[in-house]
């Protein structure tokens, strides 16, 4: 930071997550270089910028602008030579990863920050090979990456806490919201919470409560809403009123573990998976991928800037 | 609906839901009676419209203007004398639901329709000591019902389908979204989903992973986020890429339960309470109720109005 040249991410992996990166770095304002196996990956970045530009956060850009500040390099030394920052977003495979990061340290630089996007795997076991991995962290988004601000950021035993803190000054300084977690733990945390509202969702569809679209809506009409703008702890401390999150706790704590004792444990069987399958292609099967998914990062942005100007008044 | 002298709900309970209701009916246009034990019900209600009026959906109105149409009858069957819709918001103990119904049926009118803003009870049993219990419905609010639109709409064995019909039709007609639960079930949707995502939020703090605060943001910036505007199910339809939830179920499904295995129970002990509570105050206890309250209201307003307008374009 504090440099008049821009500074060079590398992207390692141009899949989903490595394009999101791509559109985000560059509309941020920082020299891309993507390294990628796919003999068209040029091609294929380019296209997914035609697609990712009109929901960039600050508002649509032009895909060539964007372009102008980005390189293709398929061989990984050259690649990440000279790089500030490194994203990397090869499938979830430890082994790969493993050697990837080894080869990674014998052509980076030394003070090159090292950012895995794993959802699963932490910084000591993906830098065992390494001589010194005190710079690997992972920095997890939630997808799509230049959309959703968070950037879950976690360290390991090995890792240099200063390299946290780099981390979690770069996310900053592209817009994310870095929340770095105390310990790791398996899935990390969103992915986590997201597990188990999927459990219950998938129980109360195959009981025959709701379909999967009037799940969906029950979701957004409702708490969806609300923790897009209070936390679920925030919820409930303003829904125990004056007496806040004390009040709902000693009121309603030992209702909590009883209604928890009732939840359900769905398990999926084909004929689960079929009958879900089945209900999603009633309610969302007519529209395309391109069109929901350009629709729900529309709304996406459309509701980031509604609550960050929201001023009670 | 489609008469000229507008239609009159009697509110029974004046406490946050009750109130939340007269203010929302209010605004629709509709003539409101309250019917409450408080003996300062009247003092209380205008003071609940003032606080209201500025996060009304449509906007912020006068609250006096409001409660030119709002009544208070504390005897129970002048209250429900003549009312087209009778909305119950009493605490949740059966015994008290059974007897009121009984007197609400004397004296209301035989097409009237009874909805219970219960959150736990069935229609069937709320109204086991009526001779006749068709008309009784449930529909059941989120807090506050003026600002949130779900409802969760809820008949039992002996509920007319009509009735059913026309409770939806009367929340739509205010401006809400009800959802028709297919069969009940205990706790209903939301609640029971709110529930299983905090059971793994409490564990996540309980472990040390991540405090209160981050757990909310990491909530607010994360899933909270995307389902405001897309619900699990379409997200993870989303996250399938183009080959939709088929394709994410049959490569990830299997994971999916092993994730449930391994997510917490956590018990609620005074110490887990005491930690929430410490934590929860750490956070937010520098700001007051209303304070933020009004905070969350006003964001929520925002967020519905940017996804009502997100068009892609």
């Amino acid at each position: 930071m504090g440099e008049t040249t821009p500074r060079t991410v590398t992207i390692i992996g141009a899949g989903t997550i490595g394009l999101g990166w791509t559109a985000l770095f560059l509309d941020a304002g920082l020299r891309v270089r993507v390294n990628s196996r796919r003999p068209d990956a040029e091609r294929y970045v380019r296209e997914a910028l035609r697609m990712y530009a009109p929901t960039l956060p600050g508002g649509a850009r032009d895909p060539e602008e964007l372009a102008a500040a980005l390189e293709f390099e398929p061989d990984l030394a050259r690649a990440v030579d000279g790089a500030h920052v490194v994203q990397e977003n090869v499938p979830e495979n430890l082994a790969l990863k493993q050697e990837l990061y080894a080869r990674i340290e014998g052509a980076a630089k030394p003070d090159a920050l090292l950012l895995s996007s794993t959802s699963t795997l932490l910084p000591d076991d993906i830098g065992a090979l390494m001589t010194d991995s005190r710079r690997v962290v992972v920095g997890h988004p939630f997808n799509p990456p230049h959309v959703v601000p968070l950037v879950e950021v976690v360290g390991g035993e090995r890792t240099d806490p200063d390299a946290l803190d780099e981390a979690e000054e770069f996310y900053r300084s592209v817009g994310k919201f870095p929340v770095r977690l105390r310990r790791p733990v398996a899935g990390f945390v969103a992915n986590r919470l997201q597990s188990a509202l999927l459990q219950e969702s998938i129980h109360l569809v195959t009981e025959g409560v709701v379909t999967v679209e009037e799940l969906d809506a029950v979701v957004t009409q409702s708490i969806g809403l609300r923790w897009a703008t209070v936390g679920p702890f925030l919820a409930f401390h303003l829904g125990g009123g004056e007496g806040g999150l004390r009040k709902w706790l000693t009121t309603l704590g030992a209702g909590l573990e009883k209604g928890w004792a009732g939840l359900g444990r769905p398990r999926m069987t084909p004929e689960v998976i079929e009958l879900l399958i089945a209900q999603a292609d009633q309610a969302y099967g007519g529209r395309t991928y391109t069109d929901l998914s350009l629709e729900r990062d529309h709304k996406q942005n459309a509701v980031l800037r509604a609550r960050a100007g929201a001023v009670p008044g």
